[in-house]
């Protein structure tokens, strides 16, 4: 092994649970169990079944694609360098998510972790929102105490209160993943305080200043899509006017 | 240390699994499991997404916000004295629980272990309620063998029969959880029997009179609940006229 | 401690997971998992939250009322003496299960072990047969293979065929659980080829010639009922006619 | 023990956790888990409720019938030679397999995996179509990134693209598991591509080229099943035109 080599290794062999590449393997095994990221497929741009991704200082931690989410292990994490978005290693039997130009863009917006799951909650209120209120339309929800574990400006401190409507954009699904950037980052753009990325018929993007606040960010807007979809199901409104 | 910083640390040691501090990280934990409670949020009046209390002897334990639900350690627990309300233990970093004076309220009708969860059961029989018995209504279910589950009188030994009907009052939310007590304590006053209080659009707030009881009737009335929504989407009524 | 006290003990202490002391810990444990057994009610005749009895030679092993089932012991067992009908073994500190007289009912027609659950789907499936088919119906669907699962006659080695109808048959729930006996006793006698009586807003009893079979039984059944119940929500048909 | 003996033992022996022995029960242990198979039945041609089996090189491992799927040991398997159909190791208080022929069917058509559940997402789906669309047709849903997960070509490494139509076709149950090898091939042939056919009120069969795509492939149409059910409860259509 080069010394190159024994560096790019060194990068992900960490004995703190909290390390980039060990967080990561325990958040796709939750995530997992939570029936977010079910679908892996080995082989680039015909798709990835949910991914995560954590930018530590100037390092990207990226899983791979093809990999069983719930098996991941710290040796099959790609790092990217943040500055030069070289990889600094790349595991040779794998390949890299076709997720990774969309996790940039949320680093470059300051992110310090991304997830992206294929919820089914997700999903059908996407179908919903295109039925019921159009295709330009965002999901938008108001008076739910959930609401409040979603952050109200980009990058600072405070939460939406309970009588702030929350309003997650909706972009059109493509046929390849990479394709998504573009329009991703027009919504991230035209909401530049939201934390979260709809994709119709296909799931959603979230990300947070850390992993922590992205975990929990992620968890209640999936408790929200979940009971969004149960309150259309008993024919209750999602706004009050 | 000092001698009282010792004092506060020996406040949440021990080895025994049924300590109030080892005692709620379990509980906590279960209860994430079970998706009652997902969303943590630091910082104090923003807003907590569940918790759970222990009152034992003249010391109250409380679990912190900010904290998620399925890492609690012991040594997160904020210990207040019950008598004089002043903390014995504040953990640095930590804030305390929105839900303290929530907590308080019930430990001064005679609760020992009080639990606060987000349910989607439980928000959604709010919203359902509202919509077709009107905002003044209280959740009413009859003749399910669950309610037996739950107390007929506060403080006493026995419990609802199966043709008793089970009444849980729904309060309306406020933008702040500690601006819940007073409608909190006018409930508790007005359905003086009732272990349990909904809250319009946010969670349900269980009591009893030990950890064990708290737990069970908590159980009792989220099955009851999960119970009553289903039936609501296959169009069977909760009571009998 | 005298001898007929430790004859009492030996009785439930075994390093065999398959003796009926252990086994009915493990069952109960798996059953609070999936949900069957939620509520635990401290003090006899007022209910119980499903339970677990097993017959092995003339001893019979029943779970108590008033423990978590997720936490029994193999010493929270009572033990009775299954000629004589008197206990030879009664924890000190809690209360024999409610069920215990309809258990009886089970083992003395050859039943080996016998389950109880509260179920949401039997209890929901109860609820949509009196609506759709009257207070008097059985609940009856066909050509589903998980049918399969179930014994075609009672004490036989035979299964019902994918086109055989399985039947259910509804008794009305009492206000005391062990008020239940006659009304089950005389469904045992209508349907004498049934290893399984719906309680109306209540539960099931599924019982088998042994703990494997009640076991098995008892999964195919709620699975049964799980999908009637959805079955029920897209407007599909239980029966062909 | 005889040579023959002790060569059949050898079969089922191995500390390699990707040893097809070992496989069979990781995997039948996590889709019991996830509720994919819950019934066994001692006793051959009366039903199976779900199985696994895997092709290494010329021989075939096939989980018994009869064992409770979470209990599953390397012992318990049954090995097949795929030349000769004999087999070369039979448990002996165990009865094979009554989906043996199904498997063999997919073996030879290429299949290194294949696995049989009794989801019922699978079951509410072919009881959807027929209602909707009539006993010819086939399972049809399109515009969903999941569909991604399954793919093209039999025998291929493309997968479907996000714009083309999965289908899976649905044959009619039988008295008996084994009379499905019929229209099981029939299908097969008809629809040359499809890694998975459906089976009316009964469940479904998907193979993959090795272990691990067959899980993914049907981890990602369990996904689009359930998916597809929960769109027919809000009224969403499965295709475009």
């Amino acid at each position: 092994m080069t010394t190159l080599e024994q560096e790019a290794e060194s990068l992900v062999h960490s004995s703190d649970p909290n390390h980039p590449a060990n967080h990561i393997c325990t958040l796709c095994a939750k995530f997992y169990t939570l029936g977010w990221v079910r679908f892996t497929k080995k082989g680039g741009s015909a798709g990835t079944g949910g991914g995560t991704s954590i930018r530590h200082e100037d390092k990207i931690y990226i899983a791979p694609s093809g990999v069983q989410k719930e098996l991941m292990k710290p040796t099959d994490m790609f790092v990217m360098d943040f500055n030069t978005k070289e990889y600094l290693r790349k595991p040779q039997v794998l390949k890299p998510s076709a997720c990774t130009p969309l996790f940039l863009a949320a680093f470059e917006r300051g992110a310090g972790c991304c997830i992206h799951t294929h919820s089914q909650w997700a999903v059908l209120v996407t179908l919903l929102v295109e039925r019921d209120f159009g295709l330009e339309a965002c999901f938008e929800i108001e008076e739910i105490e959930q609401i409040k574990g979603i952050p109200k400006f980009r990058g600072g401190r405070e939460n939406l209160g309970y009588y702030d409507r929350l309003q997650i954009p909706i972009i059109e699904n493509t046929a390849h993943e990479e394709d998504l950037r573009e329009s991703l980052e027009a919504a991230m753009e035209k909401y530049p305080n939201s934390y979260a990325i709809l994709v119709r018929r296909h799931g959603i993007y979230v990300w947070g200043d850390n992993v922590h606040k992205a975990k929990t960010q992620c968890e209640s807007i999936d408790y929200i899509l979940q009971l969004a979809v149960e309150m259309k199901k008993l024919g209750l409104p999602w706004t009050k006017s």
